[in-house]
């Protein structure tokens, strides 16, 4: 293995490890970079992808195996890596961790909303999806799928939460994401970009997605609220025009990742 | 209220409250017809979907307030409800549920696929699915997408199983399946009935989904794998022809379910 610093150690009070301990809510603790917490990859897929981020990585922790296979991911990274038993590994964390492997990083300074839009084709935006897991899994299906990136209204959870970052199975630390100070007028930045903002909501006015790309072949926002309570009558006046996924009568709306995904489809372009 | 018994006790050992007891295992108890347990259906909206499914309910058990939400769907249903506090609930079923409300039903003689296939527009058949959650959300995007019917093929798990009929939101009660004794040479009785096979599958002689109902604008099965191992190679040769949703190279394929949607939606016609 080429890593930088391998260490072996079974000392589950070796300071090295400190990063690591408490893991369950590491990644909400104050006192780190912009009050928010570490940032906590799992498992070796995850990890390879913080590897690859721009996310610095402050320590790894894993038994043996998990390292060998991270060998080619782990070249020239300048991060401790400290190498336990599965027994060890648990103490340290608090709970039994079948995955094998962590890697914890810092916050950048997150990117502004001038920076996500400049550049990009097609934007995700978000308003009061609060669910972690669907967040989570929204960015991995905004990663799939050819999203450029995540704009996030009020409402919506922290998409560096553990949990969110291992549903999304890393696309978190990949698809740029920046948060609006000023909602809804923000907004208008998207215009001024050529960008038109298309609001996903079953009213009445609202065009069926289906045939979207003939109406809007340039750049779009696609502004997606939470299931259950949808988008906010604010933010629906505030978009260029209003899309529906046309569904059969009586039925509960989609998950709002599932919703995010058959958008994406219908508007990206991949492959 | 107008259910047939509504019968109002706090005795825990009630035999009427058999049904409700060891909950966490009652969907998969042999000893029920099929030998595969009880149809359990939790919480007012997917009790609700119960109620309205030909699935014969055997009981309810729930807390008065749930009852009164329910006045509308119990009017002449022919099954006692037991109303109880949320505490005797709790000792009852093992744990705390709060979502305050369960139906139980037996499971009605399942249809043959060629039931589920005649009169069926576009069908989804599966392949290897063994999560129940991500079998319950492709039951629910089935039944949102317009889907007619779902048809199981060997390693996928039962969908009647508790924690499926929950993420389903109750749908898996609605939408038609069945399962294949012959597989994949079962897919033939879906050509004799004039359905073209699309198997979703990222192989280099796929064609992109987007457009799809150029091609096939008649009858269409939708033949989808579990992520990961995805179809087997066996499945993929049996059907008419290979469909890829097309992805950003490097990124995981989507969820099961996601991919579902995706297909679901450009396929079906709801609206």
């Amino acid at each position: 293995m080429r890593v930088a610093e391998l260490i072996f150690t079974e000392d589950r009070a070796n300071p090295g490890l400190d990063d690591f301990r408490d893991l369950s809510t590491a990644d909400r603790r104050p006192d780190r970079p912009g009050g928010r917490g570490l940032v906590i990859a799992e498992g070796t897929v995850v990890v390879g992808r913080m590897l690859a981020s721009p996310y610095p990585v402050r320590a790894l922790l894993g038994v043996e195996r998990r390292f060998r296979e991270l060998a080619d991911e782990l070249d020239g990274v300048d991060a401790p890596a400290y190498v336990t038993s599965a027994e060890t590994m648990a103490e340290v964390v608090g709970f039994h961790l079948n995955r094998g492997v962590l890697a914890v990083a810092d916050r950048p300074a997150p990117p502004t909303v001038a920076e996500v839009v400049a550049g990009a084709r097609v934007l995700a935006v978000l308003e009061g999806v609060g669910d972690h897991e669907n967040l989570g899994a929204l960015f991995r299906n905004a990663a799939a799928l050819g999203v450029d990136g995540v704009l996030l209204a009020p409402g919506c959870s922290d998409p560096l939460y553990r949990r969110s970052v291992r549903v999304s199975m890393g696309h978190v630390l990949r698809v740029p994401f920046a948060t609006f100070d000023d909602w809804p007028g923000g907004l208008d930045l998207l215009r001024v970009n050529g960008f038109r903002v298309a609001a996903l909501t079953p009213r009445a006015d609202s065009v069926p997605l289906r045939g979207l790309r003939a109406q809007v072949p340039g750049r779009i926002a696609l502004l997606l609220g939470a299931e259950g309570p949808g988008l906010s009558a604010e933010a629906i006046a505030a978009a260029d025009l209003a899309v529906r996924i046309e569904m059969v009568p009586g039925v509960d709306s989609l998950n709002v990742a599932t919703a995010a995904a058959v958008a994406f489809h219908e508007v990206a372009a991949t492959g």
